[in-house]
C-alpha cells in the first residue's frame, strides 16, 4: 500500500514531523512518501492561505496521484480537500478530518486545541464544512506568539498540556484533538498528563488513509464527488490543467 | 460611490451581462467598474474551480482595492469571499450572498434555480457556508447541456421559466434566486411568468454593495475577519504577496 | 421611488430619529415618508406589545400601501412583518431583518446590542423567526433604567460603546447590530470607538427597502406569502377589514 | 379546579365543539368555562388573523384571568400564547402546543393533519415557534374548499381519514395530530380507521391544562416570561390597558 | 383508570416517594400501583445502568401490561422507554419526558437541576433522544457526595434551592425541572424559594399518564413504534421472551 | 495488536461472516478473536433487542476486556456502545459508527442501505445518537422477508445492488454504507455494480479498531466517558457486577 502525504505548507521541518509521527504507528507493509508545497506560505493560518494552499494540493496531486493508493492533505483545516476528492480517483483524507473522526470514536464531543489564536476562524470553518459542529466542544488556542513553526511544539508543550487540562476540567470534551501539522507527534508525549484521550492528527491520518486504501473504494460516478466534466483553463500548472481537461496523459 | 465588480470567470461576455444588469438598477450616483479574471476557467462550476477562482479574486482585489468603496465577487458560489473579507479593508459582497439575503426579505424560504446540474454540489456548499440552509428550499437545476456560456440565458430561458414554475408549484419556496453569473439580467424577463418573486443576483449584488458602502463600516480589528498578521509567501502575484506581507505599498 | 417608514411605537421622537438616520444615507432619488402608530405603547419591548404593534402596522399599511414602492416596519423585532408580507403587494422589510441581513455581509456572526434588558426575550424570538440563530452571537443589553425613550441614545451612548467593546473582545461576533428604533443614527457616532463593524438598523433598512423596490418583485401568487383568500371580519379598522375582505376599494 | 377555554375565533359553533370534546375526557372535579372572541374573524388561518386573534386572547384574559387556575388558547397556531404567558400569572396552554406535546409521548415524530391548505404556513410557523421541528413530520392538508366552519369535520371526515392513512403509510409519522379547533372531537371517531395514534387537540389541551393547574407553578419572576414592567398605552381595551399598566384593579 | 408506575431502580424508598408525590396530585378516580425493579442497581446514574434498568422495565411490563391503561417509567433518563413503547400496546411515559414536556408549557427553555454530577452525561443523552435540546438550557448538578439515596432530597434541599436560584439568575431558563426519582415531591417544598416555575417529575408523570390514558390512543400499526414481528430468544425472563415471540399467553 | 469482535446476536454464522470480512483487510500483525452472544436474539432489529444485546456486550467485555487492545461491537446500531465506552478502559468501536465515519471520508453525505424494513427505526436512532444526521442521506431498506439470517446476503445481493443504484441515482448520497452484520463481506462483491463508493462495515470496523489501538488512548478520567464510581448491583453476571463494583479482580 502506497500513501502520499502532502504538506500544503512550505515548511520542510513540518513535513518531517508529520512523516515521523505517521511512521511511528503505520503498518510495516505501508509505503509512505511526502511532498512539501513548493510555493505558498510557511504555515497556513487563514482563509486566504487555505485557498492558496488548496491550489498547491491540487497541483501536487495532479503530478503524483497515479502512483498512490491514498493521499493525505496534511494541514489542519484540510485545504483543497473537497476539490481533491472530486478531481482525483484515489481516496484522500484531511488531517483535520482524520483527527476529528478518530476523536468521535473516543467520546461524544471532542475539543480542538492548538498553539495560535490566529488559527481559530479557519479551524471553525473546517469543523462546519465537515458538519461536525454537534460533536465539537470548541476550538481552544494559546494566545501568545511563537518563535519557529518547526519547533513550536517543544516551545509550547507545557502550555498546551495546561490548556488541555483546563479544557478537560470544563467537562465539555470527552477527547481532545491536538490540531495543527506542527504539533504532529506531540500527543504521544502529553498523553499521560491529560485526563481525556488525546488524538494526534498525523497518527490518525495515516490510520484513516490505510483504512480507506484497504477498502479500495470505487471512484464516484454519481453524487457530489463524481469527477467534473472536462474543461479548458488558462494559467494553471500543466499537470493540473491537463487533469481538469481530462487530458489522457494525466 | 465607486464599486468594483470582479468576475472570477474568464468569460468577458458574462462580465458584460453582469454589468448591464447592475447598471439597470443602480443609483445614478454610483460608479461601477468591472474586471474579468485573466486566468482560470470560462465558468466556475466545481469546488476545484472555485479554489482557483478564489485566488483570482484575491489577486484582482490586491491590485484595485484602494480605489473602491465596495466590491462584488460576481460568481454564484462566492469564490474567495471569506478570504477577501478578511484580507482587505473595503466591504465585499458575494453574488450568491446578495441574491440569497435579498430573497430572505421576500419570504421564508428561497429556492435556487440554475441552468446546469454540475453546479449543484458547489452551490449547496455555498448555502451551507453562509449558514442559510434553514432558509433554502433546495437547489434546482436543468439537466441538459448548453451551447455557450455567454448565451445560455437566451438558450434556456423557457426551460428555466418552466423549472421555476415547477418549484413554485411545490409550495416549498416563497421566492426564487436565479443563480449563476451567466443568468444576470434574466429575472427581469421571466418575472411575469413565475408566481413567486424572482431575484436577479446582479441586481441584488449592486443594491447590497451600495448599502454596504453607505454604511461605511470600519474594517474589523477584532473577530474572525480581522486582518491576518503579516506573513512572507512565495509564488504569488506581487500585489497579493505584498498585501499578505503588509507591505505598505499595497 | 417612494418608501413608507412605519413606526409601530407611538413615540414621534423615535420616528424623527429613524427618518433622520435613513435620510442621511438614502439615494437622492428616493422619497421617504413616515407614519407613527396612533395607538399602542410608546416603545415596544414585549411579546404582548409586539402583537399590538403588529396590528397597528397592518392598519397603517391598509391605508397607505398603494402609494409606495416598499415599506419598512421600523421597530426592532419586526412586529407584524410576516402578516404585512402576506397581506399586501408591496415589498416590506423589517428593521431587525434589515439590520441582521446587512450584518451578515460583514462577517460570519453578528451580535445584537441594545439599551434595555427587557428587550432580550422579544429580540431572541425575532432572531429565531428569521432563522438566523446560526448567524447570531447573542443579544447583549445594558441593565439599568433610562430616562426618556426619545433621548436614550444620548443618555446611554458611552455605556453602549463600552458594551460593544466587551462583546467585540469576546471574539464571538464579527459585527454588531445596534438594535432598537430609539438608537437610529447612533452607529455613525460610535463607529470609530468599536473594533468591529457597527450596523445602524435605520441605515440598513432604507438601503434594503431601496434594493427591494428596484427589483420590482411580483407579489407572490404561490408559496406561504401568497395573499390569503377573502374573509369577513368584525371589530377591525375599515381599511384593514376591507383589505382582508378583498374589498376592491382597498 | 377552574379552567377557561378561550376561542380566539368568532365562531360560537366551534367553541361548542371544543367544549364538548374537552368535557368528554376531563376529570369530574374540573370546572370548564369557555369564551368566544367578540371580534376578529370566524376562523383564523393566516399570520394576519393570528395577530388579531392574539390581541383578542389578551383582552379576554385581562377580563377573566383572576377567576381561573389555568387557561387554554383554543385555536391551533396558539395566537397570543407567548404574550399571554408573559402577561398573566396563571398557566396558559395552547391548542397546538398541547396537541403536539401530547403526540410526542406517542412516538418520535408526529404529523399534523388538517382540513384546509390555507392553514399550512401559519401552522408551520407555530411548530417552529415551539421549536418542535425535529419532532414534526410535516403539515398535511386537504386541498379543496369547505362549506361551513362549524360542520367541516362532518363534511371532511372521510377525506381526513384517507389523508391520515396516506401519511401513516409513508412511515414518517408515529402519531398524527388532528389540527384545527373545528376538528375538536373528530379523533374519537376516526381512531379505529387510522394505523397510528390520533391526537385530539381539545382532549389534549384539557388534560394539559389540568396537569399544569395541579402543579400550581409559581408565576415566573425571572427568565423570559417574567411579567413585563408597567407601561402606559393608548387605544386598548380598558382591562388590557390596566393589566399592562399594572393597574391594581386588574 | 389504572396506571402502573415502574421504578427501574431497586430502592423501595424511592418508589415510595414517587408514589406519594403522584398521589398528591392525581385525580381521585385514578388507581395507581407501583413496582420496584427486583434486580439492577439502587439508583441508575450511567449509560450502563440505564441499559440494565431498561431490561428491567421490559420484564416488569411483560408481566403486568394487560392490567393497566398507562404506565410510567419512573427514572429520569427514561430507561427502556423507546423499547417499551414499541413492544407493548398501552401508552407509556417516561419520568424525564413528562417533566420536560410539562416544563415546555411553562416557558421557552427549561433547565434540568439534579443532585449528583454523575447523572449529567446520561441526562444529556436523554434530552437528545427526546430531541428537546433546543428547549433545554442545560443540566445543572450539585457536586458533592450524598449519604442515602432514599433521603437525598432532605439532605440536599437547601443546596438544590440555591442551585435553582443560580440557574434562574442566569436568565437562560424559564422553568426548572427537578430531576431524578429520589427528588419526587421536593418541588412542592421549594416552589416559593425559586423565581421560576419548578416542575416535579412525579407530578408531571402522573398528569401525563392520565392524559394519555384518557385519549385511549390505538397501538401503532405503522410508523417506528409499530409492534416488532415475532422472534425467538434465549436467556430472557419467560414473560418478556413470550411477549417478543408473540406468544398469545402474553 | 489484539482485537476482540463481539457479536451481540446469537447467530454464529453471522460471526463467521464478520470475522472473514475483517480478516480479508486487516494488518498481518493484528490478532483477531470473536465472541458470539450466548443469549438474546438471532439478529437484533429493534430498540428492545438492542437493549438486550447491549447488556450482552457488557457481559462479554467484562470477561475479556483485559486481554485486548481494542474491541468492536459488531452489530449495526451499536448496542451497548456508549455503556461499554464508559465502563471499560480499552477503546471500543461500533459497527455502525465505523461504517458511517469511514463513509464520511468518501463524500459529504452517506446513505445507509440494508436488507429489512424492520431495521429502519433502530438504525435512525443510531444515526441520531452519533449526531451524524447532517451527514446521512437516509436509511433505505428492502421491503420483503428473507429466509435465513446467515445467508441473507446471497439471497438479497441483486436486490441490494439494485437498491444501491436507485439511491445513487437520486444524487443525494456520495457513498453508501451496506449496513447490518449479516451483510459483512458483501461490499467487495457489489463494488463494481454501484456508481458510488460502498462501505463494508466489518472492513471499516477492523480498520478503525486498529487505528484506535495504535493511538493507545488513555482511559478518560474526565468528561462524560470517565469510569463511573463503584456501585453494588444484584442479578447481573458475576464479571459485570464486579466491574461495576470496581471489584479489583475485574
Amino acid at each position: 500500500m502506497r500513501i502520499l502525504m502532502i504538506n500544503p505548507n512550505t515548511s520542510e521541518g513540518v513535513t518531517a514531523r508529520l512523516e515521523q509521527a505517521a511512521r511511528a504507528v503505520m503498518s510495516p507493509q505501508t509505503v509512505l512518501d511526502s511532498v512539501t508545497a513548493p510555493a505558498g506560505v510557511p504555515y497556513i493560518t487563514t482563509r486566504t492561505e487555505s485557498l492558496i494552499g488548496g491550489v498547491s494540493v491540487l497541483e501536487i496531486l495532479s503530478e503524483h496521484h497515479q502512483e498512490y493508493d491514498a493521499a493525505i492533505v496534511a494541514a489542519f483545516g484540510d485545504p483543497g480537500l473537497g476539490a481533491a476528492r472530486e478531481l482525483f480517483d484515489l481516496p484522500v483524507v484531511g488531517l483535520a478530518e482524520a483527527g476529528m473522526l478518530t476523536a468521535c470514536m473516543l467520546g461524544g464531543r471532542f475539543a480542538i486545541v492548538t498553539f495560535a489564536a490566529a488559527l481559530e476562524p479557519w479551524y471553525r470553518e473546517c469543523v462546519a464544512w465537515h458538519r461536525l459542529e454537534a460533536r465539537c466542544a470548541g476550538v481552544h488556542t494559546l494566545s501568545g506568539a511563537f518563535r519557529s513553526i518547526n519547533d513550536v511544539q517543544e516551545e509550547k508543550a507545557s502550555l498546551l498540556a495546561e490548556l488541555c487540562n483546563q479544557v478537560a476540567a470544563s467537562g465539555e470534551a470527552d477527547a481532545i484533538v491536538l490540531a495543527g501539522a506542527p504539533l504532529a507527534g506531540l500527543a504521544a508525549q502529553l498523553r499521560d498528563q491529560v485526563p481525556v484521550p488525546l488524538v494526534d492528527c498525523a497518527e490518525a491520518a495515516i490510520g484513516q488513509a490505510e483504512t480507506l486504501a484497504r477498502l479500495r473504494p470505487a471512484k464516484a460516478l454519481a453524487g457530489s464527488f463524481r469527477r467534473p466534466a472536462a474543461k479548458p483553463s488558462t494559467g494553471l500548472s500543466p499537470a493540473l490543467s491537463a487533469r481538469i481537461a481530462h487530458d489522457t496523459a494525466q
